[in-house]
Protein backbone atom coordinates (compact mmCIF):
# COMPACT_ATOMS: atom_id res chain seq x y z
CA UNK A 1 0.00 0.00 0.00
CA UNK A 2 1.36 3.40 -0.95
CA UNK A 3 1.20 5.72 2.03
CA UNK A 4 1.73 8.85 -0.05
CA UNK A 5 0.68 11.99 1.75
CA UNK A 6 -1.57 14.58 0.19
CA UNK A 7 -1.47 18.11 1.53
CA UNK A 8 -4.23 20.63 1.23
CA UNK A 9 -4.38 24.18 2.56
CA UNK A 10 -7.49 25.58 4.23
CA UNK A 11 -7.97 29.10 5.45
CA UNK A 12 -9.97 29.21 8.68
CA UNK A 13 -13.29 31.03 8.27
CA UNK A 14 -14.62 33.52 10.79
CA UNK A 15 -17.74 31.42 11.14
CA UNK A 16 -15.57 28.44 12.07
CA UNK A 17 -14.31 30.13 15.22
CA UNK A 18 -16.11 30.21 18.55
CA UNK A 19 -16.13 32.70 21.39
CA UNK A 20 -12.98 31.11 22.82
CA UNK A 21 -11.29 32.59 19.76
CA UNK A 22 -10.29 29.21 18.28
CA UNK A 23 -11.64 27.06 15.51
CA UNK A 24 -14.52 25.07 17.00
CA UNK A 25 -13.55 21.43 17.44
CA UNK A 26 -16.22 19.99 15.14
CA UNK A 27 -14.96 21.99 12.18
CA UNK A 28 -11.76 19.97 11.91
CA UNK A 29 -13.92 17.12 10.65
CA UNK A 30 -15.08 19.32 7.79
CA UNK A 31 -11.42 19.91 6.96
CA UNK A 32 -10.68 16.19 7.10
CA UNK A 33 -13.43 15.76 4.51
CA UNK A 34 -11.83 18.41 2.30
CA UNK A 35 -8.54 16.53 2.65
CA UNK A 36 -10.18 13.27 1.58
CA UNK A 37 -11.44 15.00 -1.54
CA UNK A 38 -7.93 16.27 -2.29
CA UNK A 39 -6.44 12.83 -1.68
CA UNK A 40 -8.71 11.32 -4.32
CA UNK A 41 -8.04 14.19 -6.74
CA UNK A 42 -4.33 13.40 -6.39
CA UNK A 43 -5.23 10.00 -7.81
CA UNK A 44 -7.20 11.43 -10.70
CA UNK A 45 -10.66 10.74 -9.29
CA UNK A 46 -13.31 12.61 -7.30
CA UNK A 47 -15.43 11.37 -4.43
CA UNK A 48 -18.41 12.68 -6.37
CA UNK A 49 -17.68 10.33 -9.25
CA UNK A 50 -17.23 7.39 -6.86
CA UNK A 51 -20.70 8.06 -5.46
CA UNK A 52 -22.04 8.30 -9.00
CA UNK A 53 -20.52 4.88 -9.66
CA UNK A 54 -22.64 3.58 -6.79
CA UNK A 55 -20.23 3.47 -3.86
CA UNK A 56 -20.42 5.69 -0.80
CA UNK A 57 -17.74 5.95 1.88
CA UNK A 58 -19.65 6.98 5.01
CA UNK A 59 -17.63 7.67 8.13
CA UNK A 60 -18.05 4.98 10.79
CA UNK A 61 -15.44 6.28 13.20
CA UNK A 62 -13.89 9.71 13.68
CA UNK A 63 -11.16 10.83 16.02
CA UNK A 64 -9.16 13.98 16.65
CA UNK A 65 -6.57 15.13 19.17
CA UNK A 66 -6.11 18.85 19.56
CA UNK A 67 -2.74 20.01 20.85
CA UNK A 68 -2.30 23.51 19.51
CA UNK A 69 -4.17 26.62 18.56
CA UNK A 70 -5.91 27.30 15.31
CA UNK A 71 -7.38 30.74 14.86
CA UNK A 72 -9.31 32.79 12.37
CA UNK A 73 -7.50 33.40 9.08
CA UNK A 74 -4.83 30.82 9.84
CA UNK A 75 -3.78 28.94 6.75
CA UNK A 76 -3.71 25.39 8.05
CA UNK A 77 -2.21 22.53 6.08
CA UNK A 78 -4.08 19.25 6.33
CA UNK A 79 -1.96 16.17 5.58
CA UNK A 80 -3.80 12.94 4.81
CA UNK A 81 -2.73 9.42 3.99
CA UNK A 82 -4.37 6.03 3.63
CA UNK A 83 -3.30 4.15 6.75
CA UNK A 84 -5.16 0.87 6.58
CA UNK A 85 -7.33 -1.14 4.25
CA UNK A 86 -9.59 -4.01 5.21
CA UNK A 87 -12.13 -6.08 3.33
CA UNK A 88 -14.90 -3.50 3.44
CA UNK A 89 -13.34 -0.51 5.16
CA UNK A 90 -10.45 1.93 5.00
CA UNK A 91 -8.74 4.24 7.42
CA UNK A 92 -7.36 7.68 6.68
CA UNK A 93 -5.00 9.48 9.04
CA UNK A 94 -4.60 13.22 9.29
CA UNK A 95 -2.27 15.87 10.60
CA UNK A 96 -3.22 19.52 10.78
CA UNK A 97 -0.27 21.90 10.68
CA UNK A 98 -0.42 25.54 11.66
CA UNK A 99 2.58 27.78 11.09
CA UNK A 100 4.57 24.62 10.38
CA UNK A 101 3.72 22.79 13.59
CA UNK A 102 1.42 19.79 13.98
CA UNK A 103 -1.49 21.09 16.06
CA UNK A 104 -4.01 18.31 15.54
CA UNK A 105 -3.94 14.66 14.55
CA UNK A 106 -6.83 12.40 13.74
CA UNK A 107 -8.24 9.53 11.77
CA UNK A 108 -11.45 8.38 10.18
CA UNK A 109 -12.70 4.93 9.28
CA UNK A 110 -15.00 4.50 6.30
CA UNK A 111 -16.97 1.56 5.02
CA UNK A 112 -17.52 0.92 1.36
CA UNK A 113 -21.28 1.02 1.05
CA UNK A 114 -23.45 0.24 -1.93
CA UNK A 115 -25.56 3.30 -2.65
CA UNK A 116 -28.28 1.07 -4.05
CA UNK A 117 -28.45 -1.48 -1.24
CA UNK A 118 -27.38 0.90 1.54
CA UNK A 119 -25.23 -1.92 2.83
CA UNK A 120 -21.53 -2.44 3.38
CA UNK A 121 -19.87 -4.30 0.53
CA UNK A 122 -16.33 -5.52 -0.05
CA UNK A 123 -14.16 -2.81 -1.57
CA UNK A 124 -15.05 -3.02 -5.26
CA UNK A 125 -12.18 -3.60 -7.67
CA UNK A 126 -12.59 -0.19 -9.29
CA UNK A 127 -12.39 1.54 -5.91
CA UNK A 128 -9.40 -0.55 -4.90
CA UNK A 129 -7.68 0.48 -8.09
CA UNK A 130 -8.03 4.16 -7.04
CA UNK A 131 -6.79 3.40 -3.54
CA UNK A 132 -3.71 1.64 -4.89
CA UNK A 133 -2.82 4.35 -7.35
CA UNK A 134 0.58 5.98 -7.13
CA UNK A 135 -0.29 9.68 -7.02
CA UNK A 136 3.01 10.65 -8.62
CA UNK A 137 1.87 9.23 -11.93
CA UNK A 138 -1.48 11.04 -11.89
CA UNK A 139 -2.05 14.70 -12.45
CA UNK A 140 -3.95 16.21 -9.56
CA UNK A 141 -7.46 16.92 -10.73
CA UNK A 142 -8.50 20.52 -10.41
CA UNK B 1 -55.03 33.74 5.50
CA UNK B 2 -54.45 33.03 9.16
CA UNK B 3 -51.35 34.87 10.34
CA UNK B 4 -51.06 32.87 13.53
CA UNK B 5 -47.63 33.09 15.05
CA UNK B 6 -45.70 30.03 16.17
CA UNK B 7 -43.00 30.45 18.75
CA UNK B 8 -40.10 28.14 19.26
CA UNK B 9 -37.24 28.40 21.73
CA UNK B 10 -33.65 27.69 20.76
CA UNK B 11 -30.66 27.68 23.03
CA UNK B 12 -27.57 29.10 21.34
CA UNK B 13 -24.80 26.51 21.00
CA UNK B 14 -21.15 27.27 21.70
CA UNK B 15 -20.28 26.21 18.19
CA UNK B 16 -22.75 28.77 16.84
CA UNK B 17 -20.76 31.67 18.28
CA UNK B 18 -17.75 33.29 16.65
CA UNK B 19 -14.71 35.03 18.04
CA UNK B 20 -16.67 38.29 18.28
CA UNK B 21 -18.58 36.50 21.04
CA UNK B 22 -21.93 36.57 19.21
CA UNK B 23 -23.94 34.03 17.30
CA UNK B 24 -22.50 33.98 13.77
CA UNK B 25 -24.89 35.62 11.32
CA UNK B 26 -25.41 32.56 9.12
CA UNK B 27 -26.72 30.50 12.03
CA UNK B 28 -29.93 32.50 12.29
CA UNK B 29 -30.97 30.85 9.04
CA UNK B 30 -30.66 27.46 10.73
CA UNK B 31 -32.96 28.76 13.46
CA UNK B 32 -35.43 30.05 10.86
CA UNK B 33 -35.51 26.49 9.49
CA UNK B 34 -36.22 25.11 12.97
CA UNK B 35 -39.05 27.63 13.26
CA UNK B 36 -40.53 26.50 9.94
CA UNK B 37 -40.57 22.96 11.24
CA UNK B 38 -42.36 24.08 14.40
CA UNK B 39 -44.86 26.12 12.39
CA UNK B 40 -45.86 23.03 10.42
CA UNK B 41 -46.01 20.91 13.59
CA UNK B 42 -48.46 23.45 14.99
CA UNK B 43 -50.67 22.50 12.04
CA UNK B 44 -50.33 18.79 12.65
CA UNK B 45 -47.86 18.08 9.87
CA UNK B 46 -44.09 17.78 9.45
CA UNK B 47 -41.90 19.11 6.68
CA UNK B 48 -40.48 15.62 6.42
CA UNK B 49 -43.89 14.20 5.54
CA UNK B 50 -44.46 16.95 2.96
CA UNK B 51 -41.22 15.96 1.24
CA UNK B 52 -42.30 12.33 1.40
CA UNK B 53 -45.52 13.35 -0.32
CA UNK B 54 -43.37 14.70 -3.16
CA UNK B 55 -43.20 18.43 -2.48
CA UNK B 56 -40.08 20.33 -1.44
CA UNK B 57 -40.01 23.91 -0.25
CA UNK B 58 -36.52 25.14 -1.14
CA UNK B 59 -35.56 28.64 -0.08
CA UNK B 60 -35.33 31.06 -3.00
CA UNK B 61 -34.78 34.21 -0.98
CA UNK B 62 -33.48 34.78 2.53
CA UNK B 63 -33.16 37.98 4.50
CA UNK B 64 -32.19 38.97 8.02
CA UNK B 65 -31.65 42.23 9.90
CA UNK B 66 -29.59 42.05 13.05
CA UNK B 67 -30.20 44.76 15.63
CA UNK B 68 -29.25 43.25 18.94
CA UNK B 69 -26.90 40.82 20.54
CA UNK B 70 -27.32 37.07 20.76
CA UNK B 71 -24.73 35.20 22.77
CA UNK B 72 -23.83 31.69 23.82
CA UNK B 73 -26.42 29.97 26.01
CA UNK B 74 -29.07 32.61 25.31
CA UNK B 75 -32.50 31.12 25.03
CA UNK B 76 -33.83 32.92 21.98
CA UNK B 77 -37.47 32.78 20.93
CA UNK B 78 -38.08 32.58 17.21
CA UNK B 79 -41.50 33.80 16.11
CA UNK B 80 -42.69 32.79 12.65
CA UNK B 81 -45.80 33.44 10.61
CA UNK B 82 -46.92 32.90 7.05
CA UNK B 83 -46.87 36.37 5.53
CA UNK B 84 -47.73 35.84 1.89
CA UNK B 85 -48.90 33.15 -0.47
CA UNK B 86 -48.62 33.24 -4.25
CA UNK B 87 -49.36 30.70 -6.94
CA UNK B 88 -46.20 28.69 -6.48
CA UNK B 89 -44.44 30.34 -3.56
CA UNK B 90 -44.86 31.37 0.05
CA UNK B 91 -43.21 33.80 2.37
CA UNK B 92 -42.49 33.32 6.05
CA UNK B 93 -41.54 36.18 8.34
CA UNK B 94 -39.50 35.85 11.52
CA UNK B 95 -38.65 37.68 14.66
CA UNK B 96 -35.91 36.55 17.02
CA UNK B 97 -36.37 37.69 20.60
CA UNK B 98 -33.66 37.64 23.22
CA UNK B 99 -34.50 38.43 26.84
CA UNK B 100 -37.89 39.65 25.60
CA UNK B 101 -36.59 42.09 22.98
CA UNK B 102 -36.71 41.69 19.21
CA UNK B 103 -33.06 41.44 18.18
CA UNK B 104 -33.43 40.15 14.63
CA UNK B 105 -36.10 40.14 11.94
CA UNK B 106 -36.12 38.29 8.67
CA UNK B 107 -38.04 36.52 6.00
CA UNK B 108 -37.67 33.64 3.59
CA UNK B 109 -39.39 32.89 0.29
CA UNK B 110 -39.96 29.30 -0.74
CA UNK B 111 -41.19 27.74 -3.95
CA UNK B 112 -43.30 24.64 -4.04
CA UNK B 113 -41.17 22.25 -6.02
CA UNK B 114 -42.01 18.80 -7.27
CA UNK B 115 -39.42 16.41 -5.88
CA UNK B 116 -39.85 14.19 -8.92
CA UNK B 117 -39.62 16.85 -11.61
CA UNK B 118 -37.31 19.18 -9.66
CA UNK B 119 -39.47 22.01 -10.96
CA UNK B 120 -41.67 24.66 -9.39
CA UNK B 121 -45.33 23.70 -9.36
CA UNK B 122 -48.48 25.49 -8.20
CA UNK B 123 -49.08 24.98 -4.51
CA UNK B 124 -50.77 21.55 -4.43
CA UNK B 125 -54.17 21.37 -2.77
CA UNK B 126 -52.90 19.16 0.06
CA UNK B 127 -50.13 21.63 0.85
CA UNK B 128 -52.52 24.55 0.68
CA UNK B 129 -54.75 22.79 3.12
CA UNK B 130 -51.89 22.69 5.64
CA UNK B 131 -51.05 26.34 5.03
CA UNK B 132 -54.66 27.37 5.64
CA UNK B 133 -55.06 25.37 8.83
CA UNK B 134 -56.02 27.14 12.00
CA UNK B 135 -53.35 26.00 14.45
CA UNK B 136 -55.66 26.41 17.42
CA UNK B 137 -57.67 23.41 16.32
CA UNK B 138 -54.63 21.17 15.86
CA UNK B 139 -52.54 19.68 18.55
CA UNK B 140 -48.91 20.58 18.11
CA UNK B 141 -47.07 17.49 16.92
CA UNK B 142 -44.21 16.47 19.14
CA UNK C 1 -17.42 9.65 41.33
CA UNK C 2 -21.11 9.74 40.50
CA UNK C 3 -21.65 8.45 36.99
CA UNK C 4 -25.18 9.78 36.74
CA UNK C 5 -26.39 10.01 33.18
CA UNK C 6 -28.00 13.12 31.78
CA UNK C 7 -30.25 12.78 28.77
CA UNK C 8 -31.07 15.53 26.36
CA UNK C 9 -33.22 15.41 23.25
CA UNK C 10 -32.18 17.05 20.00
CA UNK C 11 -34.21 17.25 16.84
CA UNK C 12 -32.06 16.89 13.74
CA UNK C 13 -32.09 20.02 11.59
CA UNK C 14 -32.38 19.93 7.81
CA UNK C 15 -29.13 21.86 7.57
CA UNK C 16 -27.44 19.14 9.60
CA UNK C 17 -28.07 16.51 6.93
CA UNK C 18 -25.94 15.93 3.88
CA UNK C 19 -26.72 14.64 0.41
CA UNK C 20 -26.38 11.05 1.66
CA UNK C 21 -29.58 11.81 3.57
CA UNK C 22 -28.00 11.39 7.02
CA UNK C 23 -26.80 13.76 9.68
CA UNK C 24 -23.28 14.81 8.67
CA UNK C 25 -20.71 13.21 10.95
CA UNK C 26 -19.25 16.46 12.31
CA UNK C 27 -22.63 17.57 13.65
CA UNK C 28 -22.66 14.91 16.34
CA UNK C 29 -19.91 16.90 18.05
CA UNK C 30 -22.26 19.88 18.24
CA UNK C 31 -24.78 17.60 19.93
CA UNK C 32 -22.16 16.34 22.36
CA UNK C 33 -21.59 20.00 23.28
CA UNK C 34 -25.32 20.49 23.85
CA UNK C 35 -25.25 17.41 26.09
CA UNK C 36 -22.35 18.82 28.12
CA UNK C 37 -24.40 21.96 28.71
CA UNK C 38 -27.34 19.87 29.89
CA UNK C 39 -25.10 17.78 32.15
CA UNK C 40 -23.93 20.92 33.94
CA UNK C 41 -27.47 22.28 34.16
CA UNK C 42 -28.45 19.05 35.88
CA UNK C 43 -25.93 20.07 38.56
CA UNK C 44 -27.30 23.58 38.89
CA UNK C 45 -24.58 25.34 36.92
CA UNK C 46 -23.99 26.50 33.36
CA UNK C 47 -20.85 26.25 31.26
CA UNK C 48 -21.27 29.95 30.60
CA UNK C 49 -20.94 30.74 34.29
CA UNK C 50 -17.88 28.50 34.60
CA UNK C 51 -16.21 30.48 31.82
CA UNK C 52 -17.21 33.69 33.57
CA UNK C 53 -15.52 32.37 36.69
CA UNK C 54 -12.32 32.08 34.65
CA UNK C 55 -12.18 28.42 33.67
CA UNK C 56 -12.59 27.07 30.15
CA UNK C 57 -12.96 23.42 29.23
CA UNK C 58 -11.60 23.18 25.69
CA UNK C 59 -11.81 19.83 23.94
CA UNK C 60 -8.42 18.14 23.57
CA UNK C 61 -9.68 14.84 22.19
CA UNK C 62 -12.89 13.89 20.43
CA UNK C 63 -14.10 10.52 19.27
CA UNK C 64 -17.25 9.07 17.74
CA UNK C 65 -18.35 5.71 16.37
CA UNK C 66 -21.33 5.70 14.06
CA UNK C 67 -23.30 2.48 13.85
CA UNK C 68 -26.77 3.49 12.85
CA UNK C 69 -28.72 6.00 10.87
CA UNK C 70 -29.76 9.44 11.99
CA UNK C 71 -31.95 11.40 9.62
CA UNK C 72 -33.67 14.73 9.32
CA UNK C 73 -36.34 15.38 11.94
CA UNK C 74 -35.26 12.44 14.07
CA UNK C 75 -35.53 13.18 17.75
CA UNK C 76 -32.27 11.77 19.02
CA UNK C 77 -31.52 11.32 22.69
CA UNK C 78 -27.98 12.10 23.74
CA UNK C 79 -26.86 10.43 26.95
CA UNK C 80 -23.78 11.82 28.69
CA UNK C 81 -21.84 10.93 31.81
CA UNK C 82 -18.57 11.90 33.42
CA UNK C 83 -16.34 8.89 32.86
CA UNK C 84 -12.97 9.93 34.18
CA UNK C 85 -11.33 12.73 36.10
CA UNK C 86 -7.63 13.45 36.24
CA UNK C 87 -5.58 16.26 37.76
CA UNK C 88 -6.26 18.76 35.01
CA UNK C 89 -8.63 16.98 32.65
CA UNK C 90 -11.96 15.20 32.47
CA UNK C 91 -13.59 12.76 30.11
CA UNK C 92 -17.23 12.66 29.12
CA UNK C 93 -18.78 9.68 27.37
CA UNK C 94 -21.80 9.80 25.12
CA UNK C 95 -24.44 7.62 23.56
CA UNK C 96 -26.79 8.81 20.87
CA UNK C 97 -30.07 6.93 20.70
CA UNK C 98 -32.45 7.05 17.78
CA UNK C 99 -35.85 5.40 18.04
CA UNK C 100 -34.59 3.78 21.25
CA UNK C 101 -31.46 2.20 19.78
CA UNK C 102 -27.87 3.30 20.40
CA UNK C 103 -26.68 4.53 17.01
CA UNK C 104 -23.52 6.38 18.01
CA UNK C 105 -21.09 6.35 20.90
CA UNK C 106 -18.29 8.74 21.64
CA UNK C 107 -16.19 10.57 24.14
CA UNK C 108 -14.43 13.87 24.63
CA UNK C 109 -11.50 14.86 26.81
CA UNK C 110 -11.31 18.39 28.19
CA UNK C 111 -8.59 20.23 30.04
CA UNK C 112 -9.32 22.77 32.70
CA UNK C 113 -7.76 25.91 31.35
CA UNK C 114 -7.36 29.28 32.97
CA UNK C 115 -9.06 31.85 30.77
CA UNK C 116 -6.60 34.48 31.95
CA UNK C 117 -3.39 32.52 31.50
CA UNK C 118 -4.64 30.38 28.59
CA UNK C 119 -2.88 27.48 30.28
CA UNK C 120 -3.99 24.17 31.72
CA UNK C 121 -4.47 24.30 35.48
CA UNK C 122 -5.42 21.67 38.04
CA UNK C 123 -9.16 21.31 38.32
CA UNK C 124 -10.11 24.19 40.63
CA UNK C 125 -11.98 23.31 43.82
CA UNK C 126 -15.13 25.13 42.71
CA UNK C 127 -15.19 23.20 39.43
CA UNK C 128 -14.54 19.93 41.20
CA UNK C 129 -17.46 20.68 43.47
CA UNK C 130 -19.75 20.89 40.40
CA UNK C 131 -18.30 17.69 38.95
CA UNK C 132 -18.92 15.81 42.21
CA UNK C 133 -22.49 17.01 42.63
CA UNK C 134 -25.25 14.48 42.88
CA UNK C 135 -27.72 15.67 40.21
CA UNK C 136 -30.67 14.20 42.06
CA UNK C 137 -30.38 16.86 44.74
CA UNK C 138 -30.20 19.75 42.26
CA UNK C 139 -33.02 21.10 40.23
CA UNK C 140 -32.14 21.11 36.57
CA UNK C 141 -31.52 24.69 35.51
CA UNK C 142 -33.71 25.82 32.69
CA UNK D 1 -15.70 54.88 -5.11
CA UNK D 2 -13.94 52.08 -6.97
CA UNK D 3 -16.37 49.23 -7.61
CA UNK D 4 -13.64 46.77 -8.50
CA UNK D 5 -14.79 43.18 -8.29
CA UNK D 6 -12.86 40.53 -6.43
CA UNK D 7 -13.41 36.90 -7.37
CA UNK D 8 -12.74 33.96 -5.15
CA UNK D 9 -13.30 30.28 -5.83
CA UNK D 10 -14.82 27.95 -3.27
CA UNK D 11 -15.30 24.23 -3.61
CA UNK D 12 -18.55 23.06 -2.05
CA UNK D 13 -17.96 20.68 0.87
CA UNK D 14 -19.98 17.53 1.41
CA UNK D 15 -20.97 18.80 4.82
CA UNK D 16 -22.38 21.93 3.20
CA UNK D 17 -24.99 19.97 1.29
CA UNK D 18 -28.34 18.86 2.66
CA UNK D 19 -30.58 15.92 1.89
CA UNK D 20 -32.11 17.82 -1.02
CA UNK D 21 -28.69 17.37 -2.63
CA UNK D 22 -27.91 21.09 -2.77
CA UNK D 23 -25.76 23.43 -0.74
CA UNK D 24 -27.84 24.41 2.30
CA UNK D 25 -28.99 28.02 2.03
CA UNK D 26 -27.23 29.27 5.16
CA UNK D 27 -23.83 28.22 3.86
CA UNK D 28 -23.80 30.88 1.17
CA UNK D 29 -23.34 33.38 3.97
CA UNK D 30 -20.13 31.61 4.97
CA UNK D 31 -18.96 31.97 1.38
CA UNK D 32 -19.86 35.67 1.39
CA UNK D 33 -17.60 36.00 4.43
CA UNK D 34 -14.77 34.24 2.59
CA UNK D 35 -15.29 36.68 -0.29
CA UNK D 36 -15.06 39.67 2.08
CA UNK D 37 -11.74 38.35 3.30
CA UNK D 38 -10.50 38.03 -0.28
CA UNK D 39 -11.74 41.53 -1.13
CA UNK D 40 -9.64 43.00 1.67
CA UNK D 41 -6.63 40.88 0.70
CA UNK D 42 -6.89 42.36 -2.79
CA UNK D 43 -6.29 45.70 -1.09
CA UNK D 44 -3.31 44.48 0.88
CA UNK D 45 -5.05 44.11 4.23
CA UNK D 46 -6.76 41.37 6.21
CA UNK D 47 -9.96 41.52 8.21
CA UNK D 48 -7.99 40.02 11.07
CA UNK D 49 -5.63 43.00 11.14
CA UNK D 50 -8.57 45.43 11.03
CA UNK D 51 -10.00 43.76 14.12
CA UNK D 52 -6.60 43.95 15.74
CA UNK D 53 -6.59 47.68 15.01
CA UNK D 54 -9.82 47.90 17.02
CA UNK D 55 -12.53 47.95 14.37
CA UNK D 56 -15.06 45.18 13.78
CA UNK D 57 -17.42 44.96 10.84
CA UNK D 58 -20.39 42.96 12.14
CA UNK D 59 -23.15 42.12 9.70
CA UNK D 60 -26.35 44.09 10.35
CA UNK D 61 -28.24 42.92 7.29
CA UNK D 62 -27.86 39.89 5.05
CA UNK D 63 -29.72 38.95 1.93
CA UNK D 64 -29.54 36.23 -0.71
CA UNK D 65 -31.58 35.20 -3.72
CA UNK D 66 -31.13 31.66 -4.96
CA UNK D 67 -31.90 31.02 -8.61
CA UNK D 68 -29.83 28.04 -9.57
CA UNK D 69 -28.36 24.86 -8.27
CA UNK D 70 -25.16 24.46 -6.34
CA UNK D 71 -24.07 20.94 -5.54
CA UNK D 72 -21.32 19.04 -3.78
CA UNK D 73 -17.88 19.49 -5.32
CA UNK D 74 -18.99 22.40 -7.49
CA UNK D 75 -16.32 25.03 -7.81
CA UNK D 76 -18.34 28.18 -7.33
CA UNK D 77 -16.95 31.63 -8.01
CA UNK D 78 -18.03 34.32 -5.59
CA UNK D 79 -17.81 37.86 -6.95
CA UNK D 80 -17.87 40.70 -4.44
CA UNK D 81 -17.73 44.48 -4.70
CA UNK D 82 -18.25 47.43 -2.40
CA UNK D 83 -21.61 48.82 -3.41
CA UNK D 84 -22.28 51.63 -0.93
CA UNK D 85 -20.56 53.53 1.83
CA UNK D 86 -22.28 55.60 4.49
CA UNK D 87 -21.03 57.43 7.56
CA UNK D 88 -20.79 54.32 9.75
CA UNK D 89 -21.73 51.44 7.45
CA UNK D 90 -20.85 49.77 4.19
CA UNK D 91 -22.61 47.46 1.80
CA UNK D 92 -21.06 44.61 -0.14
CA UNK D 93 -22.82 42.94 -3.04
CA UNK D 94 -22.23 39.39 -4.20
CA UNK D 95 -22.78 37.10 -7.13
CA UNK D 96 -22.23 33.37 -6.95
CA UNK D 97 -21.44 31.75 -10.28
CA UNK D 98 -21.61 28.04 -10.96
CA UNK D 99 -20.38 26.64 -14.26
CA UNK D 100 -20.22 30.24 -15.50
CA UNK D 101 -23.82 31.17 -14.66
CA UNK D 102 -24.99 33.47 -11.86
CA UNK D 103 -26.93 31.21 -9.52
CA UNK D 104 -27.19 33.42 -6.46
CA UNK D 105 -27.02 37.12 -5.70
CA UNK D 106 -26.90 38.83 -2.34
CA UNK D 107 -25.68 41.65 -0.21
CA UNK D 108 -24.57 42.36 3.33
CA UNK D 109 -24.52 45.59 5.33
CA UNK D 110 -21.87 46.08 7.98
CA UNK D 111 -21.38 48.74 10.60
CA UNK D 112 -17.98 49.94 11.68
CA UNK D 113 -17.92 49.11 15.34
CA UNK D 114 -15.33 49.96 17.92
CA UNK D 115 -14.10 46.73 19.47
CA UNK D 116 -13.38 48.55 22.71
CA UNK D 117 -16.68 50.41 23.07
CA UNK D 118 -18.80 47.79 21.26
CA UNK D 119 -20.53 50.71 19.58
CA UNK D 120 -20.94 51.90 16.01
CA UNK D 121 -18.44 54.59 15.08
CA UNK D 122 -17.92 56.64 11.93
CA UNK D 123 -15.72 54.80 9.45
CA UNK D 124 -12.22 55.53 10.76
CA UNK D 125 -9.80 57.20 8.34
CA UNK D 126 -7.53 54.14 8.25
CA UNK D 127 -10.43 51.89 7.34
CA UNK D 128 -11.67 54.33 4.73
CA UNK D 129 -8.22 54.33 3.21
CA UNK D 130 -8.49 50.54 2.71
CA UNK D 131 -11.98 50.83 1.26
CA UNK D 132 -10.83 53.46 -1.24
CA UNK D 133 -7.78 51.52 -2.38
CA UNK D 134 -7.42 50.66 -6.02
CA UNK D 135 -6.81 46.90 -5.93
CA UNK D 136 -4.82 47.01 -9.15
CA UNK D 137 -1.96 48.77 -7.40
CA UNK D 138 -1.85 46.30 -4.51
CA UNK D 139 -0.56 42.82 -4.59
CA UNK D 140 -3.15 40.38 -3.37
CA UNK D 141 -2.09 39.18 0.04
CA UNK D 142 -1.70 35.45 0.31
Amino acid sequence: MIEAVTETTIRVRYGETDQMGHAYYANYFYWFEVARGAWLRDRGVTYKSIEEMGIMLPVVEAHAEYRGEVKYDDDVVVRIWLAEKRRASIQFKYEVLNHGKVVTTGYTWHVTMSREKRKAVSIPIFVNEFLERDPTVYERLH
